[in-house]
């Protein structure tokens, strides 16, 4: 398998982290997945212009223009075609000898490799459970350290359920690796894209779809109650698209189907991919 | 320079990290330093019973025994011998295709090597500035998720000041790098070894040292205005040891000089260490 590591196209074997990378010892980089349908990627530009946010919020110098990260992404899909998968892709700050601050003197690292999806990630209707956001206060940075939402996941994993979803005292932000919508009485409802989660680019499309088919959309914060008492719930995100979440901590969201509004999103979003 | 990877002494270049370590995608790990003084390990097992208690909070199984991984450090510093410097290990939750959730199948990864100081780390009187603390609420854990440490570090750094003292709203928990203590009306204060901070082996020598001097502890969150109006400041960490504080946002701390308890706990450190 080859992958793109910095500028080149190498075997997976020859991309071999340093020690002392600081994606290794701190965390201190930031990553995206980008899903590709029929070859193709999707909403590329906005997943590059998010990695090179992220990377400028912690102030790591983007190492390449934008026209060479996209011939390099090409060149990657081109070696390692992908009909539907996704490609992954990282930017550390780089190797230098263990301390805090930034190096003066440092490379940012890149890599990125492909994944074709053996099977297509489900959308059936699935279940959720609480967990406590103990997150920090950069949700907006996709960064890599993720160990909050690896746990929350693994909670979520424990009880056999498809996602955890995260709240700040009474109040939902998002899911562990998800954004978190509700519908209630036609409207939409998904937290405002501030400090406390990240903005997905599914979340964006999602949106935009709502607008166009005349849902009316409200970017606020709502409770777990709120939650519990909705009409329908779903979750958006690169991998799993929109997804209904019928059972949430146990109980049943409305009817426990997939509501309507939910479908039709989900209908028009399927329809962007052919 | 050999290090030692896993349970094997290698040449640090044979020591590569694979892109799907978990450690790289989702700093799903745990770290130790320990100072080497004169050649032998300073708090070796307090070290490593925090280690194990780090792994064990986020579940990654430990895959030496106690006596196995002492051995193993000790022919590292054997090939690789230090008079005054540190080791620093980490592990990992180990290789596995990217996924949130833990995986079924993967061994840890361990990595460890010396570091020889070419000057001892100053202890002379420093500076610090306060810096809101927006990390995760399990900071006990001495995980890889460093990221908000190193932007308050680098943040110190643009300010020409050597630490970060984080709070959270008005209370002080610690620094960036290191717990942080004033001394009262003759008391010493602390913030309590709770999730808010990492419970310092250093600060735990500095309490029992002061237990032993006989002065009055309180294991007690303080403010950011208790800190500016006391008495003196200092900060406690395996590679600064005791450094005394004595200006805090441009704010000159008491006389602007070491405090007599710091000096005292500070020359009482220093004794454990001949």
């Amino acid at each position: 398998m080859m992958i793109l590591f910095n500028e080149d196209l190498v075997s997976r074997d020859e991309a071999t982290i340093d020690i002392e990378d600081r994606g290794y010892q701190f965390g201190d980089g930031v990553y995206e997945v980008i899903r590709i349908y029929h070859g193709v990627f999707f909403e590329l530009e906005a997943h590059l212009d998010r990695l090179e946010r992220s990377a400028s919020e912690i102030k790591i110098a983007f190492p390449f223009s934008r026209e060479d990260l996209k011939a390099n992404l090409e060149k990657l899909i081109e070696k390692e075609p992908v009909q539907s998968g996704h490609v992954y892709m990282q930017l550390t700050r780089g190797v230098a000898p263990r301390n805090h601050p930034f190096p003066e003197k440092a490379d940012p690292v890149f890599v990125a490799y492909t994944k074709e999806y053996e099977k297509e990630p489900s959308r059936a209707p699935g279940r959720a459970v609480f967990t406590d956001d103990i997150r920090w206060l950069r949700c907006d940075i996709k960064s890599l350290n993720l160990l909050g939402n690896v746990l929350a996941k693994q909670f979520a994993n424990d009880q056999n359920v498809e996602e955890a979803i995260f709240h700040r005292g009474e109040w939902i932000t998002e899911g562990s690796s998800t954004n978190v919508f509700i519908v209630k009485n036609k409207t939409l409802y998904t937290h405002p894209a501030n400090h406390l989660i990240l903005n997905g680019i599914t979340r964006r499309v999602v949106l935009s779809i709502a607008k166009d088919l005349g849902v009316k959309v409200k970017e606020e914060a709502f409770t777990k109650q709120d939650l519990l008492d909705s009409d329908e719930v779903f979750i958006s995100s690169t991998t799993q698209e929109v997804r209904p979440i019928v059972v949430v901590d146990g109980v049943r969201i409305s009817d426990g189907k997939e509501g309507e509004i939910t479908a039709s999103l989900h209908a028009k979003f399927a329809g962007r991919l052919s």
